[in-house]
C-alpha cells in the first residue's frame, strides 16, 4: 500500500477498502475462496463440525514470541483442535484505528498468513472497520474457526472421570508474563518469550492414536488454575496436582516472584492439558515428547473421587490446599 | 448482574467471567450446544457450506429501528444468506469497554436473541473481553454465521448477465441516514427508521421457487452504487439504472437533500439486489410483495452488454450519467 497510514477511507466499503483488500488481505492470505471476495466464503465441510469465536485485543501488539496476528489464530486453531477436531477455515475481523501505521499492519498480515499456512488453514472470509482515532486502541482482530471433529467420542470437561491422569503439554505462564513485561517495559535477566502456538498437528497425533481422550483443554485466560477448576465443576471429579510437578521455567519462576505474580494464573497460548485413562498416558506423552511443541510435556496429577468439583494443590512438603478459578482481573488485553 | 456497569473482571476468563456468560448469555441466547460452554461448539451441517463474518462498530449503539445488537445479528445472517444457504448457526464475539453500563448491555443481549429466534439461528459459541476505558468506544461486536448452501448453482456476482432484470426488494437510505442523523442529533419532521432486518426467511423463498438466480447481494456500506458497482466489475456486464424507479422514501429524500447525502451512497440494513433471468423478474417480484420485507421491492434497471463494467444511471429526463462506486469515507461507524 502506498499510504502510511491506515484511513478511515479504507473501512468505507468503497473503493479505498477494495484497494486494501486487494493488496494487503487477498496477496498475503491467498486462497480461491478468498479471492472471490463474496459476502460469504463457500466451503466443503461435513459434519459433525467444531466452531468457535475469539477476540484478540492483546497490548502491546507485538511482543517476543509473536504478535496480535499470529495469536489470532493461534488462539482459534487450538480452540477448535481441543474438541477434537481438525481445523481448516478461519474467518478474520479486524477493527482498526484510524491512523495505525501502515507497516504495522502490514507486518500483522503477514504474521497472521505465517500462521495460518504453518497450521494448515485457509482464511476465507472477511471483514474490515476502520474507526476514528480513539474509538478502538491500535488494532483488534476476531477470527472463528471451524474444522470436522475427528475425535469419537470428542473431548469435554465434563468427561473427566476420578482415575484419569492429567497430563501437561508443557511450561506454564510464558505468555501471561511477557506480555505483561513489556507492556509495564520490565527486562529480565533471561528474558522470557510468549509460547503462542499453533497445537493442531500435535492434537491431531493424539486423537488419531489413542481412542478415548476424555478432556482436551488449553489454559489461556486464567491459566490453569481457572482451566482445571472449570473441569472438575462441569465433571464433578476432584483434581489432585503435585505442586513439584509443575514445569515453570526458571526465568517465568523468578519474573513472578519480582512481580507478585502467580504462573498457575497466567495465560499460556501455546500448551494444552490432556485428561486421559491412566493406561493410555504413557503413549500420550510419549507422542507430546516426540513433537517440538510438547518436549517438557508430563504428568502433573489426577482425577479424584475426593473433592468433587475441587481442585487440590499437594505442595512439596506434603501439605494440601485448595486451588481456586481466578476471581478479579490480574491481566487485562493478555489476549 | 447485581452490577451496574460492566467491570474489567467479566472478561479475565476466571469466576466473574463465568457469571456473566451464564446469568446474561446463557439465559438469553439459551441452546444445548451453548449451554454446554466447552472452547468450541460442536454442530451438525454438511455439503456445500457458506461461511460470513462481520464486526459492528456501529454509533450511537442505539437508533430508531435497531440497536447493535439485533444489527449484528441481522448484518451476518444476510450476508450467509445471499450465498444461496440457509443461515444456521452464529457465534459472537463482545468487546465492551470497562464502564459500560450493565442495563445497556442487558438490552444489547435481549435484543440480539429476539433477532436470532426470529431469524431462526442459534448463537452457539462467544466470546467477551472486557477492555479499559478507552481502548475501545462503548461495544463492538463480531459475529460470524454458517448455513448450508441450498441454491445449486450459487448465486454469485460474477454470474450477472447481459438481458439479466435488477430488482430491489425496497427502499434506498433508511439505516444510513437513521444512524446519521441520530449521531448527529436531527430531527427530522416525519422520523426516519433503520431498515435493519434478517432476510434470510424471504430470500430462501425466493432460492427454493426461482431455479437460477444469478446475484443476490445486500447493499450495506457503501450503498447501492457500491454493490451493482461490484457486480459489474465482477462479471464484466454493464447495468442501466433508471433513476425514476429507485424506491426512496420521502423523508429519506428530504433528510438526504438537506444533509447533501446521495442515498444511493447510503447503508442499507434490511435490503438486497436480485438479478435474475428477465423470464423470472415477475415470479420473484410477487414472492417479495407477498413478504413483508419485500412490499416496496420493485424492478430498478437490468444488466447490459454495453459499457462493460460500468453502471450507468438515466435520468428522468433521459440524460445518462455513470454511478461510480463509493470512493472516500462518507460515514464511518455505520454499521
Amino acid at each position: 500500500m502506498s499510504e502510511t497510514k491506515v484511513l478511515l477511507d479504507y473501512g468505507s466499503g468503497g473503493r479505498a477498502s477494495q484497494r486494501l483488500v486487494s493488496e494487503l488481505f487477498v496477496r498475503n492470505f491467498d486462497n480461491p475462496e478468498l479471492n472471490r471476495l463474496n459476502d460469504a466464503a463457500r466451503i466443503e465441510l461435513s459434519g459433525p463440525l467444531a466452531m468457535s469465536t475469539d477476540s484478540f485485543t492483546v497490548d502491546p501488539i507485538f511482543f517476543p514470541g509473536g504478535d496480535i496476528g499470529s495469536l489470532s489464530v493461534h488462539g482459534t486453531v487450538n480452540d477448535v483442535a481441543m474438541l477434537g477436531a481438525e481445523p481448516k477455515y478461519l474467518t478474520c475481523g479486524f477493527i482498526i484505528e484510524e491512523g495505525l501505521p501502515m507497516a504495522d499492519l502490514e507486518r500483522i498480515v503477514v504474521s497472521m498468513a505465517a500462521a495460518a499456512r504453518h497450521a494448515g488453514v485457509e482464511i476465507v472470509t472477511g471483514d474490515t472497520k476502520v474507526v476514528p482515532k480513539g474509538a478502538v486502541d491500535k488494532i483488534f482482530i476476531n477470527t472463528t474457526g471451524i474444522g470436522s471433529i475427528i475425535a469419537d467420542p470428542a473431548p469435554s470437561a465434563d468427561r473427566a472421570r476420578p482415575g484419569d491422569a492429567l497430563l501437561i503439554s508443557g511450561t506454564l505462564g510464558d505468555h501471561g508474563l511477557t506480555v505483561l513485561s513489556q507492556r509495564e517495559g520490565l527486562e529480565f535477566e533471561v528474558p522470557v518469550k510468549s509460547d503462542s502456538a499453533a497445537l493442531n498437528h500435535l492434537l491431531l497425533k493424539l486423537v488419531r492414536a489413542i481412542p478415548d481422550i476424555h478432556v482436551l483443554r488449553d489454559p489461556t485466560r486464567g491459566g490453569l488454575a481457572t482451566t482445571i477448576n472449570e473441569i472438575t465443576e462441569k465433571s464433578g471429579c476432584g483434581c489432585l496436582i503435585e505442586e513439584a510437578l509443575l514445569p515453570i521455567t526458571d526465568p517465568v519462576r523468578s519474573g513472578c516472584s519480582f512481580l507478585g505474580l502467580d504462573p498457575l494464573y497466567l495465560a499460556n497460548e501455546g500448551k494444552f492439558l490432556c485428561i486421559l485413562p491412566e493406561e493410555y498416558a504413557q503413549q500420550a506423552l510419549d507422542i507430546m515428547h516426540a513433537d517440538e511443541l510438547g518436549h517438557d510435556a508430563c504428568r502433573i496429577g489426577g482425577m479424584t473421587e475426593d473433592n468433587p468439583g475441587k481442585t487440590v494443590l499437594q505442595t512439596p512438603l506434603g501439605g494440601k490446599r485448595l486451588m481456586n478459578m481466578l476471581e478479579g482481573e490480574q491481566l487485562p488485553r493478555i489476549c
